[in-house]
């Protein structure tokens, strides 16, 4: 849900979690406030996109090479990890990480949501930058890149995974106790914790499933209805495409597009662009409340989709000018999605 | 000439050694049994097309960044330079570096011509790897590659300098004294200066250069001609193509096709290939005796096309397998350029 469609099956990160807990046990999750200043922590995730990684899954030995091989260049200062961006299976591979070498994690993240590109976490905003940056594959192969910008660190980064298969595992973005407690974003882990919570409740004792979540994230329904209409292609490495949704009871006879690049990017309400990143645009099973991925949308699919308020650091003008609209090609304002659908006020 | 037509212009590689001479001295060239056995050398070399490196020339800070890359990486334990291939640019890269730093060049190769991939060394015949792999741009941006084998070391350094623009520096295959004694081509510096003398030498007293070159490489005389059409593109970041001369003289009425992927492959003569790698493919001004690289070939030009007998590595079973016409799509026998065209008998 917070991965807005993409970071990852978290299906598939549920269960290389619930591997890892059985195999080394519970993660041990510390606040951003208790990493010392001089710590130096690191951000482990999947790069590549979320297509293949339905059929190939580096959540094993490749992480822990990318560990090392980070940690090499760090000359072994590397002693936490914390998840780049809160959603799908991306929010999970700290804890995997952090479990299968005994290292605290972070209860943060740098997005707030998922975000299709390295570059786009809240470090940047801070001059952060991703490199060095290692990359790791399930053969045992290794690159480690020291780049000069984050721009380059994404565009060689990306280069390197079309040719391990289109997903492996990263560990980039390493920064000091000091730096985390300013760019990250503290409680990401708890926030998760809480809707899924709020989620699995409301489904035990047989209340609506969608209002839960929507309580929880301060989000506003922007359509109910059915897919009609899905496409997408592979494409430099991302999962690019759209769906169609026809309306179903308070909106039958309208059609919302939901366009996406890993990530769900824009609703578009009969031809209007109704909310946009970087807002997250969540599409939920309309019965169970679970969240879809982009990889899974399907013909006659009957979802609700949700415009859940951002981070706050996104809503300034650096924040959209690094990630916003027009990042994607939308050559619009952004509008936060509580201006449009509701009195709500914006952040969390 | 010993380039093949491929290996990046000797003319911008000359520009680099008469500055790097100005700079910085004479370069200290060493014997391959001088080299200590504990020592550590690797190879520098320009990675890429030759088409971009006549706009960009990759022969500078960032040469020098990919050896502090590679160094670092190995700890502080590189100790000479080496040539990866003894034929245009890349043969003099060496030069560059070991001046810079004041450390000893040695007088050996790893192709005894040149080749466009980067597992094509006499090197992986013993099972050396290219990895530790670092490559450098003129932007400051650096990678370093740690790859299970050589080909992924060739797949994953092509799609990196695709992104620094086709061309950029490039620092492998470390190996101990012992191992270059053994798996390196002895003395290839010296062949090359030979060569070029003995054709420097014909020039100045007015003899045929062509001959000169000829007897100092045991070369054939495949074809003299006019080059009528050439056709070319930059594909992966090679530089893809076929050039088509028509007879002059002694070859008057009949057609010779030379294809070549940044490095001349195979000569057509009248529809059936008469030279293939690994064996050198050399075009020459018909004049001058001054090789033409296969970005420079163009409509109009008067050349010779010679056979070069290459190393005897090449020519067992296993370097066959490695560099000869079946890796390259020619599904054919290798005959040696002496066997079709002469008595010579082969190496030299």
């Amino acid at each position: 849900m917070l991965g807005t469609g993409g970071g990852g099956d978290p299906y598939l990160g549920t269960l290389a979690a619930l591997q890892s807990l059985k195999g080394f046990g519970p993660p041990k999750v510390i606040e951003l406030d208790e990493l010392d200043d001089e710590a130096v922590v690191a951000l482990p995730f999947l790069v590549g996109s979320p297509v293949p990684f339905i059929e190939k899954f580096p959540l094993g030995q490749e992480l822990i090479d990318a560990y090392h091989a980070l940690d090499r260049f760090l000359a072994g200062r590397l002693t936490a990890v914390m998840a780049a961006e809160i959603g799908g299976a991306n929010s999970v591979v700290p804890l995997v990480v952090g479990s299968r070498l005994g290292i605290p994690i972070v209860d943060a993240d740098c997005m707030g949501r998922a975000y299709p590109e390295v570059q786009l976490v809240t470090l940047t905003l801070h001059g952060i930058s991703a490199s060095p940056f290692a990359l790791a594959d399930e053969h045992g192969n290794q690159v480690v890149l020291d780049t000069v910008d984050n721009f380059w660190a994404e565009r060689v980064a990306r280069a390197a995974v079309v040719e391990f298969g289109a997903i492996c595992a990263g560990m980039a973005y390493s920064v000091t106790g000091r730096q985390a407690k300013v760019a990250a974003i503290p409680g990401s882990l708890s926030y998760a914790e809480r809707t899924g919570r709020a989620l699995r409740e409301a489904t035990a004792s047989k209340r609506d499933p969608v209002a839960a979540v929507l309580a929880e994230t301060k989000g506003h329904l922007l359509f109910r209805g059915k897919i009609v209409d899905v496409q997408r292609r592979t494409q430099k490495g991302w999962a690019l495409g759209e769906a169609v949704f026809s309306g179903m009871d308070e909106h039958a006879g309208h059609e919302l597009v939901v366009r996406f690049q890993n990530e769900n990017l824009v609703a578009v309400l009969d031809g209007d662009i109704v909310a946009s990143v970087p807002d997250l645009i969540a599409i939920l099973d309309a019965d169970t409340g679970q969240a879809i991925t982009t990889e899974r949308l399907r013909y006659g699919h009957r979802a609700v989709v949700l415009g859940i308020p951002c981070a706050p650091a996104w809503r300034t003008e650096a924040g959209l000018a690094l990630g916003g609209p027009r990042h994607f090609g939308y050559d619009i304002d952004f509008v936060p999605v509580e201006v449009r659908f509701g009195a709500v006020p914006a952040g969390r």
